[in-house]
């Protein structure tokens, strides 16, 4: 059927994307071209706009449409404490709390034996070295409460050993909303265990 | 924070797209970003190309990079069986069994009082007309087995009465691999009707 297989091509391309599988890329071909105007032309203009300035920031790793990224650049920002995150995600994650103003550092990812990813694939020797060079005194460990996320913590709190500053994670417990019913074990116990006074 | 803002935009476009939301958008983005040139360059350079022959067929309304759908302009499907479909995925889901060989007519909807789309906004008027045009024999009203599509099925049929052809629909009754205890009462009741001799 070539039909079929000239727009399969854009489909295809599509499902490579994270989260989309060939259901949801034909559905979303369909509605791009019954909205071309609407749509599919706006946003083929402004993803070609972007791919020629849209980069990583050298220092923290975040997205940039600049050289540097505007928190790296921000004088509005305390410069001595700095975020460990995961992902660009965790990073705009955390800025939407609107609670953290100092700086942060994007790992791209946790150290996994079976992918292959070790300390060099995501830069821990430069963040040490940024650490020092930066007189940070504050390092927040902001890794999800995974497995994974808590052995790169784990990882990284033996590499700042003897270095002095204040090394610290986030704060383990309910989340917002939480009814102790619907949350694992796991997360009660933490929330046990960092219990408050009233 | 203008940084967010600037890539946010692109996010939120992406999130217009259907089936996804504010959350996948942000991963699709930046998956394209950390995939510029094997993902990215060629995505945007694919869409640039279809946008501009992309249409949908004036005889079918199936999607087309020509002036006629391959299949309206192939000769070698029977030109006097027509199967009337929602929508374009619905055909390709149908192309895809290898079964049909005859012309669509793809309605783009189904009635709905609710969302003010009534025959003329479907092209009844136009699918009637091309039935007698085309000296069509049989007509397959290939809707989905939901209310609205049954409802369309039913003011098509009014519409054909009279007319010398046969009006078939589609089989109902158990899927493929369906299992009895996860079918609903009116799929097993479909089934009962349609019961074949062993």
């Amino acid at each position: 059927m070539a039909r079929k297989n000239e727009i399969q091509i854009l489909v295809d391309q599509f499902a490579r994307l994270p989260g989309l599988g060939p259901k949801s890329s034909k559905r979303i071909v369909l509605h791009l071209i019954k909205n071309r105007t609407q749509l599919f032309e706006p946003l083929v203009k402004m993803m070609d706009n972007f791919i020629e300035i849209i980069d990583f920031c050298p220092i923290c790793g975040n997205v940039t449409l600049h050289s540097k990224c505007d928190i790296c650049s921000s004088d509005n920002r305390q410069s001595d404490v700095l975020c460990v995150v995961e992902s660009v995600i965790d990073l705009w994650a955390m800025e939407k709390t609107e609670m953290y103003h100092g700086q942060y550092h994007v790992l791209g990812g946790v150290l996994s034996v079976f992918e292959g990813v070790g300390p060099d694939e995501l830069g821990i020797p430069q963040l040490i070295a940024r650490i020092k060079d930066e007189n940070i005194t504050e390092v927040i460990l902001a890794m999800n409460a995974t497995v994974a996320g808590q052995s790169t913590t784990h990882f990284i709190v033996e590499q700042l050993e003897g270095m002095d500053l204040t090394i610290t994670t986030l704060g383990r417990g309910m989340p917002s909303g939480g009814e102790l019913d619907y949350l694992d074990s796991s997360t009660i116990a933490s929330a046990l265990n960092s219990r408050q006074e009233y």
